[in-house]
């Protein structure tokens, strides 16, 4: 169906951006992902194209654009061409609305010019080893000690978590109060020059290959305490805000790779022959594409009304729960029946079917699991 | 997500219906289901309502609305219900295209009144037993004699045909040529009170137990040539132009019956009670409501698309087919799961869920198989 | 595979009951089908060929043979002939072993004869409107009075409940003690004959149709204290004894329905042609019933499994529970797809396969649902 | 339900398989995945340990055990460490009956004792760049030039191509023959340390990474005539002898792996605490569990029943193609389920269960895909 979310400006974005992967991500890929990790140039040069600040005020160097279109549309190219953008995802999606939110006009204008131009990545770091989603439970502590606050403790999943310049860190700055286990956890956007601050190993992930995973630690990390976001305290509130956006951004992320999967499937099976005909010739062949572009259809349909209804300021935390659960778990299935129509080639990572078939499975984890996102939707159906 | 497709006066409609289902037809649908057949003064009420005549142009005694919404809105609010309405979509959603895009203006005139009223329900006869959906396959003939065709032959599933005051049937007028099989079928309104015009058996379906669906002979049943629809012989070409609203009016119907089925088993879990607690408060009823939820908002996104675009003229076959496998198969699970919930009385007529299970089984198969779709959208998706 | 189940014994047995089958069910099932019931003349028949008697113990006029595998071939071959025997295996793998189990010297004696001619078949009344499968929960009551229990309540999804001679019905004889929830249940073989027992409305289920499954409703029914099963109180504790055999026999069923059903579609995608050729020679035909067949041939590896385990007395209750979870589940789908393959003629009751999808619906259900099956499972796997 | 597959000495051999694996295996395995590769003193630990000779016949150096069952112990035992043994299943399931088969006296006495010692691992090359399971299409050719073969070429997916110390190449001695496609291959038992012969990169594999999988080029190796193995130009027909073996191990190897994520699993979920509680104790793991449990006992009921019919002689092609089948999709989705209770460490591959998910996807894929076993399968079902 002819989408109707996007505009001119929308397709002309599109095209920057096709263009630029094409030239300056696609030849390099491979490298990257052998390092595990992409270059910090390729962050200030989509800085330089204006992709960091779409979203930022003007006032802050940015083009004001209150939209996350564009956001949506950096994913679908990258996931098209068979590659991923180390933390981008992080460093907008995730990260930008708490600081749009929650940061001071002096934080922003400090902050801002590092974020709009790359050269300041900024990540998010919530869990810990042991705690998983349950965040009240959390054990990084950030105790006062004049303008300062000293950081100890451990984090560990914190994509981008390697090359980012200032990571938001959730820790406890005083004790759950009897009744609000919430209370108590603070939001801190530290410098991650600062002493004591200790990158950990690099995480070897089944996929993500280029997206640097990592386990963070804090030994007496002096945090200045002009660099606490929001009130002191009153962290656990803020975390929930950003979480459709989140999940809204996950469920782009599975749609736009189940859709390039489909379009390496069609394309590997239009030029591949087995007994003399292409594989594309088999009626198996041509049921499994119809039922996955059926599926994706879906997918897009519920993407797209998504997008709006965020756009619009409308979209619920039950209604992300919903399309997360439904992309994410839809999408799985896709570039599943998708690899397996490359035969062997789907299982080598030279092919983009396989790097998707492994990025991809992490999306019914990150940013709540399946399981959460049911209980979210639970909750609301039962009423 | 607030839908988006219908405003306020489709809402008035929908109470209408609504509060007419309950009045009307809950009361009485034991007895329908029992008899396996609604009553013709169903037909006849809806028609004072004004349900047949929205989409028929004001000259012929109809609103000149055109749009399918409000035939949507009559699929969700019977399947809402837990009831059908017999085959009121096969004179709406199925003849009615047919007749006004090839009727003529006298044709019309004989026609819409009893139309519109519900006195003269149409249906349409295409499958013969043997050929299924190879149209092409046909052997009922009409041969012309004088003003008169001559009709000899027999159909099969042909939905409403007990009570149709009329069915278009499509016979063979001349052979096929050469160059093109599908050269030679002609579609004849036929008034079913003719001689020879005969309803064989009543087929006992797995479920759709109230709509009427039998096999048809035909015995030299001389039907004036002044109901003939359409060209001669070029009747095969006008069956396929309807088919993407028959597609998507079954995409719909299956949308609106997993919405009915997950509002039953939300219904039913909180009242029933086992071990001591509702089976809703089970984590397993939770999580099998909530994956039914997200599957159920796929659909609606599926369909209001669909409904949008098929409104603005643009719906087409691929689309429709893609709206149809996905959301029939998907209905199919949800209900699946539905019925699981009810426990023994899952597998009770009494219980509106097992209605609809064995109901919603066919949306696969009639209108086209999920087979069939997927021939369709992979021509498409293969290029 | 070749099975090793069954010896020369078992096959000659398995032609007896083809024959039977063939002569003495198929020709009639269309009537049994229309009036919802089998003749009470087909259990006696069945009594004459020998089938009730085979496990029952020579003294009491059976065949004393210790196995499980008659009756599962009585299973398999109906199944393969598209038909159903009523209440057939509530009366051998339900009631038997309660019977000779608990049963008196006297009581056996009373009761056999009847019960290996067919002349006495016997049902099991345990749930009760409101109740499903919390036994504790029960409300019919039987009060001692002299010699007698005066029996009182409801029960229903009686399978077998209308032509019965005899039913064993749970009953409170006494209140649940404060440390046993399970004590004060008791059993009674009653008399279906006697006064103010009142077999209620027969219910309208989606499939089974020949099977009468009924309300039951007892009013001052005196029940001879003689007819007694077992010790007062302790039913509780005999019902979950036969668990397992129950369960094995619905497992058994639903591959035998399963197996049916690939037989049938095999037949019908060989014969039925469409586009020029036979169904069974599109590649999706093929692909469809390869997967059946090999979900089939994994059921059969279950079920012979636990027809051996159950037969050398070693099949434990999670044994049973997880070949009953496995084999439902996935007969559920076989069938579903068989039915598929068969287009439009899937949905009509005539064909076998149709029958088969309605029928199967429940075995997910009875005898514990798929998710009690699962609670079993899991206490075990997490120890 | 009890295995009656193992005996006692199956029993022991599996104890010391245990703690072999975990005394040799387990502790170096991180270094092992970090490189890539096993070391080949596991190949000659495990040849001193007794495991190559088992099938080997006495007079070669070997046990001469003519059974399956050891081989699926070491691979059952291998999973449940998590690990797996590189190539170790080439050897013996794959080569093994190839030499044993065609192997001339001579032949087997100048290479069984390297076989059995572990000292020269075997190989096996059809598969070519661009040909897949299309084995008629073969592009490289061995001339016989005096008293060699003078071999060029080229093969991809070998797995163990790059320890491997011979190789059995499918080469193409004569053009095929007009009436015999298939005519024309030979297998030539090659040395890799042959001028000519090259190993070309390592793949770069979704999992497996242990298990070196290498491209292979020819370029005028020559290869003595000694090595032929089998007659001239027969090769093809002998090739399909030993794929219901091959076939067989992987259907084993996917149940094993299966087994051993259900085991991880429950490990996992019940220590992990999350909201107070181990993850173990919410329904919806409970029910996952259970399911993949359900599953899992299928599965363990098909390979045990293919494996005792390999080994009495009967396992047909069509048999081990529905194991593999089944064994291969159903591993799969329980694998995944597994994987998914483990949260986001399921997705690094520090975690067992990382390891299996990615492992275990090929298994649909190679030794004949999916939709292979199902033309198989096909073709049997429909006569």
């Amino acid at each position: 169906m002819r989408r109707t979310l996007y505009n001119e400006d929308h397709e002309s974005y599109r095209q920057t951006i096709r263009r630029f992967i094409e030239a300056e991500v696609v030849p390099h890929y491979p490298d990257w992902f052998e390092a595990g990790q992409v270059p910090t140039e390729l962050y200030t040069k989509l800085g330089e194209l204006g992709v960091w600040g779409i979203e930022v005020p003007e006032e802050y160097g940015g083009a004001g654009i209150d939209s996350f279109k564009y956001s949506a549309i950096l994913t679908e190219e990258a996931c098209r061409a068979g590659v991923n953008l180390g933390a981008a995802g992080v460093h907008t999606e995730l990260c930008l609305p708490y600081l749009l939110k929650l940061g001071t006009e002096e934080q922003l204008q400090r902050w801002m010019p590092g974020f709009v131009s790359g050269e300041t990545m900024f990540a998010i770091a919530m869990t810990e080893p042991g705690t998983g989603s349950d965040l009240a439970g959390m054990r990084t502590t950030a105790v006062r000690d004049g303008d300062h606050y000293v950081l100890n403790g451990a984090k560990t999943f914190i994509t981008g978590g390697v090359l980012a310049g200032r990571v938001i860190v959730c820790a406890r700055t005083a004790p759950p109060r009897e009744d609000d286990r919430r209370f108590g956890i603070s939001l801190l956007v530290v410098d991650t020059s600062l002493p004591g601050w200790e990158v950990g190993r690099k995480l070897d992930k089944i996929g993500l290959k280029v997206s640097d995973t990592a386990e963070l630690s804090f030994t007496d990390v002096r945090v200045p305490a002009e660099d606490l976001l929001g009130e002191e305290n009153m962290g656990f509130s803020y975390l929930g805000q950003n979480l459709p956006q989140e999940r809204l951004g996950i469920a782009v992320g599975a749609y736009a790779q189940a859709a390039a999967a489909l379009r390496f499937a069609v394309d590997y099976t239009k030029q591949r022959e087995v007994f003399g005909q292409p594989v594309a010739a088999f009626q198996n062949t041509k049921f499994e594409l119809a039922a996955c572009k059926a599926e994706l259809d879906a997918c897009q349909a519920v993407v797209d009304r998504a997008i709006e209804a965020h756009d619009a300021g409308e979209l619920t935390a039950v209604e992300a729960a919903s399309a997360k659960l439904f992309c994410t778990e839809t999408a799985n299935r896709i570039i599943d029946r998708c690899l397996q129509l490359h035969g062997g080639y789907g299982y080598i990572n030279e092919y983009p079917i396989a790097r998707l078939y492994a990025d991809n499975r992490v999306t019914r984890i990150y940013g709540g699991t399946s399981e959460v996102m049911k209980m979210i939707i639970a909750k609301d159906v039962l009423g």
